[in-house]
């Protein structure tokens, strides 16, 4: 393994300073906890909190900022966060409005953030929470039960913080938030594995002409493992499975993410931008917006996966509203 | 080889029109060649044109947009642009108020590139140029008689962009472009090389140990191959480098940039900035701004870069003006 790191166990720490470092105009890190919020804080405003295990950057310190989210939380390496962590989180951000809890579909997410929910709502912060499971490749996983949370996340994070920055009740923000995740679905696949710092080594080993198609975030098992093809056919197995959801159809508009899994060339990724649009333009639905870049990521895998968000005329609005995050900004 | 590609002779062309799928609202290709301009055109102000080999994105197509970049031209992967495709770019650009060609210091750039102007000055147009040669790594190397242009360039598009933006004439954008370079170094390093996809094999060998110092962003060799150390260590060997020029001094302030170099995930980058902070501090050096990811990316090498830029009251300013692009937006 070579890793640009200094400590195995320290990286989470020295990541969280780093990233604090380089945009002190954004977050501030809550002295001794893996948590970021906002550097103003966020008086008067519904609070969006979310967070999991580390190796998702910018996921989801990146996105603490304007337009987004008021705090997150970094668990070691593909692990989640432990409920005091979480709890600190939700009372640091929390301005007063009430507190959204965004959680990607993980047995130890969900837990984790639902006692943490419980505790602040003792100290009489009012917390709601939603939870993102986009990921159409397994109906159950490693880790979860029911569908993964993956980069559909993102947009749940743009648009419920765009409701929130508005004005929103904590019932608005909610209810957008649960509009993105009932229309946003994702999918996945990888050339190459991640490697986790602590293990050393690869989480599963491709041949020279193998990919693992439906690969979730962290290396666990996707659907099938296969020979490689162009990346058009690869996108377009991807894009079948999202699209037997029988969400997105003739006529819709979509919000499109082409989002690289980290160790993904940006030129692979328009490459496949450009199929991506030609079969939605094939099948005559509107693209309101594409995002195509490092947005959810694991670690160093290679690979890259598929989002589609449905949009209506308020989702369209809350999706183009400004944002200025470390890692997303929209003027 | 894996690679999420088609053809490997259609890469170029087919990542420029997914790139435009994904950006009309900021871009648009000139039919049938590898130049992409401002969707809305440049008239009435001073036009920006950089561009050089593919494999580098998001650079340059990613900065064509308000406040930096009016133009950008794609060669093959890691080779010069023709001149005849960088006198369309010049051409499409030309908003009637001159242009300045921002060139990365590769023989071959920069006598295509010269030649383009020359073929644009026939036509009558204004134009001039200037040369980024900002890689302190090595005096000459494989494609250049002096030091090469890295990352440095992104900050010459941002401010000279802001300048020209603001209604600068093409001397006064020339003159801020020139100071930029007179005040930026980088210094890069690879933990692993990048696979041009013609070539179907990685552009050189490094043990499971081993690291290259000084590498450019072609996979060029670099200074000195050596056992990796942590980055803290590696950080210091490039900063070291950067700070022998002496240009930066206690006192002084500075931009700073790390830059991945496509195949390094950002939590790297961030671990590596927390110990660049600390040792600007160190040395007395305010950081103004701090950039992390990947800005000028060598395909899928794994590595990163760092750059300083000293900046004053002019070149602070033009760096915090409002740029709107694929690949960088300031609010």
């Amino acid at each position: 393994m070579k890793k640009l790191i200094n400590e195995v166990d320290n990286i989470v720490d020295e990541m969280l300073d780093g990233m604090v470092a380089a945009y002190p105009q954004y977050i501030r890190r809550l002295d001794g906890l893996d948590v970021v919020v906002r550097a103003g804080g966020s008086k008067g405003k519904v609070a969006l909190v979310s967070g999991g295990g580390s190796g998702h950057e910018p996921a989801h310190g990146g996105y603490v900022g304007k337009g987004m989210l008021d705090g997150a939380i970094a668990g070691a390496v593909f692990t989640s966060p432990t409920p005091d962590q979480v709890y600190e989180a939700i009372k640091a951000a929390d301005g007063g409005k009430g507190v959204l809890l965004v959680i990607k579909n993980y047995t130890g997410d969900v837990m984790n953030f639902e006692m943490a929910a419980d505790m602040a709502r003792d100290e009489g912060i009012e917390v709601d929470q939603v939870i993102t499971a986009d990921d159409v490749a397994v109906e159950n996983s490693t880790w979860t039960t029911g569908r993964r949370g993956i980069a559909g996340t993102i947009f749940v994070h743009k648009i419920a913080g765009a409701c929130a920055e508005a004005g929103g009740s904590l019932a608005d923000v909610k209810r957008v938030a649960e509009k993105v995740i009932a229309n946003v679905r994702s999918m996945g696949m990888a050339v190459d594995a991640c490697t986790v710092p602590a293990a050393g080594k690869p989480s599963f080993d491709l041949a020279e002409d193998e990919i693992e198609i439906g690969i979730g975030i962290h290396g666990e098992p996707g659907v099938n493992r296969e020979k490689i093809g162009t990346v058009n056919e690869i996108s377009d197995k991807l894009l079948d499975k999202i699209f037997a959801e029988g969400i997105y159809n003739s006529g819709d508009e979509v919000a499109v993410m082409v989002n690289g899994m980290g160790g993904t060339p940006l030129m692979e990724l328009f490459v496949a931008n450009k199929h991506i649009k030609e079969v939605l333009d094939s099948k005559g639905i509107k693209v309101a917006k594409t995002l195509v870049g490092n947005y959810m990521t694991s670690l160093d895998m290679e690979g890259f996966s598929i989002t589609l968000l449905k949009v209506d005329d308020e989702l369209k609005k809350l999706l183009a509203a400004p944002a200025d995050t470390p890692a997303f900004v929209q003027a």
